[in-house]
């Protein structure tokens, strides 16, 4: 899922999304719009779907993540988190119950149940503290998520979070008691918080075989593109990342044969594509010559170009390995683009 | 004719200006491109057609009004100027015949004369001596010009440029000086530079009755939507200006019921398009509430879509004008647009 932070894909057009990249779902930050425009304005302007014109699928996250990371003081009690805003330092509250009641408003298709991420590392103990906090707050989001689903019209689903920091024994607690929720899809969060990446794909394990093989599973804010398959190979169905879009922006392009450092002057008089197996709009126009000069003179086009691609490049991925599950050769893939990345370096 | 400075119309692609927006011409600045990336770089990448990948016809200035208004130390000999890089402080030359040869390396099509903007106000004196050494340098560029096309199989076109600061005797001379030329067209420069706008229309006029009426005269750097049919009515036919690209990006909008300010709180929960008349992108899908939102927000997005809502404008206005012309009720029109304007205040 590319990442829709204040209700756009940073450098694209919902044309470019839906036609070009036919992107089907993608994520929004309930913290950033609740702060900004506000989530009841965009309820009045036809929910998130009316406002920013996305004909497809929405997955909002819950907040929690962003008012541990981007905001000023916080302060996390059993109700909930009180915070400051990184905009204007108002103070606001969100609960288990609040973030459901935003998350609504914006008309998401999927919602995400406040949770609680420790930053990395912490003690055993502190990690089960807030990984038991998390699995009320889930409680109780379910809780008011099926009262306030019982009046509305429209389908949306509600996932809680698999946490516990880089213990395993508290992951598989966590995903053993969200099981009771009996809910559509489960999310395992508190990755990619600063530990080392054999760690975070150690914690998906953990709780692999505990979550239900039919329902979605999501790991929330990976990876590299090398990661997906991995992420992949361990029973994830769903992944979003600020990576292919962020990266692309400060110069760094994914290609099938590695990255490119847009900015190197080895690029200087490249009359090549990005990427010659590419089907992206910038693939099919534009030279590696001409994206470095938009890079260097600081071009909003060059942007547009290198987010175009980036997001391209991780669909293709997305397909590549749903195409090797359908034909049952997914072990032989993975082991290709395994000694690949290993030949990149 | 939008504005591409550095190779790109800012916000926009290709396929936004060719398909969308049904752009046939755009202009490039040679001070910009021959310092980034270099004219020697883009003839090698197929020139500017080639290494921005524009199907259509492209006019580049001559540099001369850049290295005036841009660069720091300059000094101005009847050579030509030498001066300092705004980008990284080395020192450059311009002449007549330097700037055609870097023109012809970028492959535009109507290639400008190297003149002389003076500042506004001068002296008389200062004005004349400026504006002889402007018909000067013109006559040496076409010498040079027309040596080199004389080798070349593609075809360009070379404008000289009225000059003469707001004095309408040396317009006149200017304009009649630049005759021997025979050009396939004149520009008029030296306009925008600081003067009350009845002055610049008045400074076209001055030179109308002298310029040839079967070809094409171009108003450079001009102008607000209703100056456009102001200039059409003293016999200009091409201009160009960054207003519509620029102002854009800052949160002025123009539309067939006048400027909308897009940050104004009144817009807030405005769920219609800019203009509902327009047949843009933007006002096809983007209600002015979210457009607010990606303009406070910071977004690219926001940069992206107004940009794209402003050429359309622009072209429109060039379009209706053509209409009224062929339809022969320019006067009317004229009529018509200045009392609107006039309402609008």
């Amino acid at each position: 899922m590319p990442v829709g932070t204040q209700g756009t894909v940073k450098g694209l057009t919902g044309r470019d999304l839906v036609e070009d990249l036919r992107v089907r779902i993608l994520l929004a930050n309930t913290y950033h719009l609740f702060l900004r425009p506000g989530h009841d304005l965009v309820r009045q302007m036809g929910g998130l779907h009316g406002f920013m014109n996305w004909p497809n699928a929405i997955l909002t996250d819950s907040g929690g993540y962003q008012v541990f990371s981007l905001s000023g003081l916080r302060k996390i009690t059993d109700e909930g988190v009180v915070f400051q805003s990184h905009l204007d330092g108002d103070r606001h509250t969100f609960t288990p119950e609040s973030t459901i009641d935003v998350q609504l408003a914006l008309g998401s298709d999927i919602l995400m149940v406040l949770d609680e991420c420790p930053e990395y590392p912490v003690s055993h103990e502190v990690a089960r503290e807030s990984m038991e906090r998390t699995v009320r707050w889930a409680r109780q989001a379910f809780e008011h998520y099926r009262r306030r689903i019982a009046e509305s019209p429209t389908r949306h689903a509600l996932f809680p979070i698999v946490q516990g920091s880089m213990f395993p024994d508290l992951r598989r607690r966590c995903a053993e008691s969200l099981l009771e929720l009996n809910a559509e899809g489960y999310a395992i969060g508190g990755l990619s918080v600063g530990e080392p990446r054999p760690l975070s794909l150690e914690m998906v394990e953990a709780s692999e075989d505990i979550l239900p093989r039919d329902r979605p599973r999501y790991a929330m804010g990976v990876g590299m593109p090398a990661e997906l398959p991995e992420y992949v190979a361990r029973g994830v169905d769903m992944m979003d990342c600020v990576l292919p879009t962020r990266n692309a922006r400060n110069g760094c392009l994914f290609t099938s044969s590695g990255r490119i450092i847009i900015k190197h002057a080895r690029y200087r008089d490249d009359s090549r594509p990005l990427d010659q197996y590419c089907q992206c709009y910038t693939c099919g126009k534009y030279s590696r010559a001409y994206l470095r000069h938009l890079f260097l003179s600081g071009e909003i086009l060059y942007a547009m170009l290198a987010t175009r691609h980036n997001i391209q490049r991780y669909l293709d991925i997305m397909r590549e390995i749903r195409q090797a599950i359908l034909s049952d050769s997914y072990p032989e893939y993975l082991k290709t683009v395994r000694s690949a990345s290993a030949d990149a370096g």
